[in-house]
């Protein structure tokens, strides 16, 4: 069994941004790519992830800011910001950071950012050009998932992949990106889900599985098949009294029995997770080159 | 066996249109819904199908137009019309006939639709909102084939559900169609292809089988399990001593042999075909409703 190391890849990847910004920005004495992130409220996850999108901005010399608002800005205050960021020429691409507070439609929000600075990938007009093939922003983990298993070689073409979980930032783009054809996809997918009522057998039919659920250690050694890749992209919190922290990060697929059987696997943490924010790193230089309209 | 009717129901269906069109439009003295299509060049079989459209507009009580352009017109005339008949409030969907002459980018036409006239179905923002379960134009095809099921109570829900092609206006979408989560949809989905090693594996194990290979008479007994339901997307000239024509229409699915095996299969003709058309309509009466927006 190998990793598919998501940190070590995660590194690789904002060395290379990092030279490239280096020699194309910097040293021309161009503007690095700008990152901004809407933030409302104070939510701890949304603060730590902001936290963590700002550093590896940072890491890679992009400039990066963040709009923080309290967590009763009306939802047209939010929309005249979006328009605002629409229209700055500093910015290249921005985030509205979810879930956003019950009074705001998340979906208007997100339909109102111009799809050219859409770097999270989930404006439907950046859905929809994936499905056809075209230029456009991924949504961040699965471009995550397709960089990590192209970085190792992993072979999808023709293969037997299978995915766990339809969710719409998560489990169907992923179908999506390792069926359709391209030059790295042109698998053949199955995407289970709550309502599949034989999801152990066609997992252990799987070359590729993909497993997004939400559901801490749900894939066990008998639904993997011998030298299958696995990508688990759960993270749960589980208390535990060996960490200082008093909880161990856990994922959907229980590492410990299944590392045995497989070819490959992400470990959770050093998995998933790290390629995700190197996902919207490489979206926002795409946009700051102009590559998607 | 029984056959899933695409001509009955598109009959069914258009009456109910006609009926909805009498009372909410014409005995109101309210213009009914207005479909234009716009014809470029004179290949033969765009006009069969435009005049076929024109034809059920005309059956249903709907107005229709269509604006014919001789094949030489510039990409940036169509685009001024695409303009024109976005503006027209006296329109509430179109289509642009496809193929398109060569020197005329097909995918820069389609995004220039108002996405709210886009009966098609095919604009990028149209077919994200598809992925997503938010309202939009489904494309023709699919939403017919989903029409077609659900009006004959096909169970889908839970159902192991095999598509074989993965076009962008077929294959792809009733994939997704038949996946995700919604009052009638729900399935188990495996999405094949050309570089799908096991077809025929895949294809026996389906409850619900959708072809749509663009290869004459591939589907055979032997890769349809028993009771399965069969929906071929298929349409063939075949050259026939048999006919007035000189032809016969068939499909992807050898009819003869797997109709005594399955629980349900579509004729061609007379199947998904005539369904195609009637989605259509739906889809202009959804827009004059402006229930998409």
């Amino acid at each position: 069994m190998k990793l598919l190391d998501g940190k070590l890849i995660a590194e690789q990847i904002k060395t290379e941004i990092a030279l490239e910004v280096k020699e194309q920005y910097i040293d021309k004495g161009i503007n690095p790519p700008h990152l901004a992130a809407v933030l409302v409220g104070e939510d701890p996850a949304s603060m730590t992830y902001v936290s963590a999108k700002e550093k590896a901005c940072r890491e890679v010399g992009f400039l990066s800011s963040v709009y923080r608002y309290p967590a009763n800005i009306t939802e047209d205050k939010l929309l005249e910001i979006i328009d605002f960021l629409n229209a700055d020429h500093e910015i290249d691409g921005f985030i509205v950071q979810v879930p956003l507070p019950k009074h705001i439609d998340e979906q208007k929000i997100i339909e109102r950012i111009d799809p050219r600075k859409d770097v999270d990938g989930f404006h439907p007009v950046n859905i929809g050009k994936m499905v056809l093939g075209l230029p456009c922003f991924l949504p961040a983990t699965p471009m995550g998932i397709m960089t990590l298993l192209e970085r190792y070689d992993i072979e999808i073409d023709g293969k037997n992949c299978v995915v766990l979980g339809r969710s719409h930032n998560v489990g169907t783009p992923i179908s999506i990106l390792l069926s359709r054809k391209a030059k790295y996809g042109n698998g053949t997918v199955t995407l289970c889900h709550s309502h599949t009522s034989n999801i152990a057998a066609i997992a252990s039919a799987a070359d590729i599985l993909v497993v997004a659920m939400g559901k801490e250690g749900f894939v066990t050694a008998g639904m993997v098949k011998k030298n299958a890749v696995v990508v688990d992209v759960g993270i749960h919190r589980i208390p535990s009294a060996e960490t200082k922290s008093g909880f161990r990060l856990k994922g959907d697929v229980k590492f410990d029995e299944v590392s045995g059987k497989c070819s490959y696997i992400t470990p959770v943490p050093g998995g998933v997770g790290l390629m995700t924010i190197v996902s919207l790193l490489q979206n926002t230089l795409k946009a700051a080159k102009k590559a998607v309209n």
